[in-house]
């Protein structure tokens, strides 16, 4: 058992991500193959057992040598079932009976977790949480996900929704969020939503302002160029900034007034901002925590990055 | 050990209540002692310790006939090391080995933890949470507290804070809690925080309202009062429960988009409004939360009343 390896595939629209680790979490092998959507998905499970099997070969392994494959997944994942429901950007139409392919394709034991989950497992593991048994893991990208790791145990809820920060209502007159309900951390800390929030103070304001000049001018805006306006100074992105800081000290706060993890840690591509993000929600933070929690909560930026997904879904196999 | 016996304690500032339960959680005995706070406290732990040894004389039981001792204590608890600080309203000012006392004194394994976790275990276990691994609970009484019980555990985070429903943020800009902050839950939706909102909203009412002549008139009111004028149809106490409601229903909302429990339960003193109150928060709950928790997460009343504390203390002597 000591020698033995985990397999951590995190399967993603554009690219399935792969790695062989130690059983201390330790990368020692990585590749990727692009997601082939076609045919209803179709082709990516079959893809997933040949890109194994292929490097099982390269590197002169056999499925003995592996505890386990474990793999994030987008959709709503039945991790008893080993299913896929629902994976959109993945083509998938129907219920994909994912562990019980990719066992018969390479004979290793499968498990399957949703991929927030997933990264949170990995953050945890290996990267900002420092192995502390209790940590939530919060990932702004096009979308806001979550984990929620208590007690050392990932949580789920009853159907699978627990740690979807994106969903926490932190303004109930804000946006329409893709959900249906308003108000969501997602409409305003996604990528999209900095740019939303952007767009609409830019609208009030009345200032000098190269990022109001980009809007008023019809270019593109991302949150990277709203969030590099605020590094040099313009007085609308630090304004917007500091909205965003205030949702997400706001959400960040009432996670640690509920569940006191050591770490709450932030990733994803607007998480890029760094301290420059970290320590404007950092001050909402404490000023929406009470004196325990305050105390002893910390907000941490991931360090994993890009590989946050393998690692954790490795730690799968692990159960 | 199947025949074996638990015995659970909650320990209050006014009385401690103790119960001799069955490994199924079934009440046997029940009897209650005064709580005596004079001298610092100090006669607590001896007045609990006799207590027990001479009911275990009347009911002709030894020390062996028990698994154990569980308790739930207001203040701080160490649950490692047995031991409690900082509980005031039992006079206590020191650290006190409560572990290491009653188990010399008993010759019987003892577990604590709070007052609200060990309420939570007793809901969750024998109560409206029909012994699900996913329950939140909340206390409205004089102050709010709560507990969370997710994949089976009760969650107390790094420093014991987990499931402090009560300092949820609820309005970043309202009335300031004993806690230093600003907008807890606790400062609209316990007993004082529904008094506190009726007496604001009477300032700015204007109609007939026999709860607006009561609080004219000089008199004390009471959560009770206020949920009984609105049962009545008074607008003033019905828009009263309305902002209650808005409050509880947003808090609970985002307990389930984090959590996704089966079950939120509500119990507490505020809580004897009963459905009338559910149905309204239950409103609010559902518009704010997103499609998946909305369709698996129920409300519900507490059914224990006041057994739950002994009942959940007597839990812990299982682990």
């Amino acid at each position: 058992m000591a020698d033995k390896k985990l397999i951590g595939v995190d399967l993603g629209g554009t690219t399935a991500k792969f790695a062989i680790l130690t059983l201390d979490g330790d990368i020692q092998q990585r590749w990727s193959i692009d997601t082939n959507i076609l045919d209803e998905g179709s082709h990516i499970v079959p893809d997933i057992i040949d890109s194994i099997n292929e490097h099982l070969d390269l590197y002169n392994m056999q499925a003995a040598d592996f505890v386990g494959i474990g793999m994030g997944s987008p959709g709503s994942v039945d991790i008893e079932a080993g299913t896929v429901t629902g994976a959109f950007n993945l083509n998938w139409k129907t219920k994909q009976n994912v562990k019980k392919d990719i066992e018969k394709g390479t004979g290793i034991p499968f498990s399957i977790d949703n991929d927030a989950n997933v990264a949170a497992l990995g953050e945890r593991w290996k990267g900002a949480g420092d192995n502390n048994p209790d940590v939530t893991f919060v990932t702004l990208g096009t979308g806001v996900g979550g984990g929620v790791v208590a007690d050392g145990n990932l949580l789920h809820g009853i159907a699978g929704s627990a740690g979807e920060l994106g969903h926490v209502t932190v303004d109930p007159n804000g946006y329409l969020c893709t959900c249906g309900k308003h108000g969501c951390l997602e409409t305003v800390a996604s990528a999209t939503g900095v740019v939303r929030v952007a767009r609409d103070m830019a609208e009030e304001f009345a200032g000098n302002s190269k990022l109001k000049e980009i809007l008023d001018d019809g270019d593109e805006i991302s949150s990277k160029i709203v969030f590099d306006c605020a590094k040099e100074g313009d007085k609308l992105a630090l304004m917007v900034v500091d909205k965003v800081s205030y949702y997400l000290g706001l959400a960040m706060g009432n996670v640690g007034n509920m569940l006191n993890p050591k770490y709450i840690v932030i990733g994803g591509g607007v998480s890029a901002a760094g301290d420059f993000l970290l320590t404007r929600v950092d001050a909402y933070f404490k000023q929406f925590t009470f004196p325990n929690v305050r105390e002893t909560t910390k907000l941490r930026l991931a360090t994993l990055g890009n590989t946050a997904g393998v690692i954790g879904a490795a730690s799968l196999a692990l159960k």
